[in-house]
């Protein structure tokens, strides 16, 4: 049987073999939202880079630069990190730079694996199904903050636990700890996030709006899949 | 208000600062449940050793040698890992040197802690008012398996956050996914925890009853506490 196992952070990378399996990268707040949001309005590709200079210095090869840094958008780049961004007519077809103080390098981490693909609730079923087609194991690699586990990356990496429970086993207790904590949350995912730490800190720069629309499920049939160093979408 | 946070595993302790903490190691099964019982029952101290072979060498100073890898007793120690085995009139007023995979390495990793302490189901409240005595934040540290974390460890890292809830506030979100898990399990620690990795390990150890004994809570005043790197009692 297939397996699932779960990363809490990447500064745990290191205990975990991805060459054989498929990896699921999660930054519910906000950069995974917003790279499946950006792909489901019809723009061309993502590039992720790790560093904000790298990210920067693709403004010179036509594309659009997005990103933050501790939650707020980077100085002179084009976007920030809001789906809501995203969402505009004139980006279709374009091609974006994309760095972020956690998600981008939960990606960078994930070098190596059989494939990676980018997940977040607004296309959780889609990634299960992906997933259920699949043959590969599964690691769903957290984000985090800054190192530390976070409670909603956590919570995505228990849904697709729950979501895949029938055709995939836990590899160790962190995709059960997940499970057992999204199972609890899934009536009212922000209600039971109101005293995150990530939560209170966007709550902070007044995102209240991205926080409920990157905590609603399957508002996309969409998967960013990471194709030489590249996410391109993969329609359901 | 002091605050309370919970590192999951030894690997993530370079995100953390101890210096001004009260740091709780936990090793539930078993080693900080063996150090627990240990001094209950009238061993002098324990010199805790991150390395195998620093510990053997403290046979020939009169040191009784105990510990274990991947759950088994080594080779030529005097003792094991399961706290019924400290429980000996012979041993009362010796002194122990005592290596373990996970639990020695997580007390060695929180070096320069304002104070080291050791936690376990069997002295949790005794734990819990002693740190509600002091006047130290408290940082609890999972022992977890070879850097992965785990639930044991977890639950009673959730315990102390529920105990503490009203005097202490989490730092982060380790914490409040470890007291949502605990006040899930806490009614049944042992049903919760029957599909955890290191029970289904220990399960095939035939150690049933170590698992039983190590998730009772409260049965001793005990407290461990590190002094010039060597855990004495410390009774409340």
């Amino acid at each position: 049987m297939k397996t699932i196992d779960v990363c809490l952070s990447p500064d745990l990378m290191h205990l975990y073999s991805v060459q054989d399996r498929t990896v699921v990268v999660v930054d519910i707040f906000r950069a995974t939202s917003c790279m499946t949001t950006a792909l489901a309005y019809g723009i061309d590709s993502i590039k992720p880079f790790a560093s904000l200079d790298d990210c920067r210095a693709m403004k010179d090869s036509g594309y659009y630069t997005a990103g933050e840094r501790d939650g707020k958008k980077v100085d002179g780049f084009d976007l920030g990190n809001s789906p809501f961004e995203y969402m505009a007519d004139h980006l279709k077809g374009q091609k974006i730079a994309f760095t972020t103080t956690n998600g981008t390098q939960a990606i960078a981490k994930s070098e190596g694996a059989k494939e990676i693909i980018i997940g977040s609730f607004l296309n959780l079923s889609a990634v299960a199904n992906y997933l259920l087609q699949g043959n590969n194991s599964v690691l769903v690699v957290c984000a985090g903050w800054k190192g530390k586990v976070n409670l909603e990356d956590t919570l995505f990496a228990g849904a697709l636990v729950e979501l895949l429970k029938d055709h995939t086993e836990p590899d160790c207790d962190a995709p059960i700890a997940a499970q057992h904590l999204y199972n609890m949350a899934k009536s009212d995912l922000a209600g039971f996030l109101k005293n995150a730490s990530h939560v209170k800190r966007l709550a902070k720069l007044n995102v209240y709006k991205d926080i409920s629309f990157c905590l609603t499920p399957d508002q996309y049939n969409v998967i960013p899949v990471l194709k030489n160093n590249v996410l391109i979408p993969h329609r359901m």
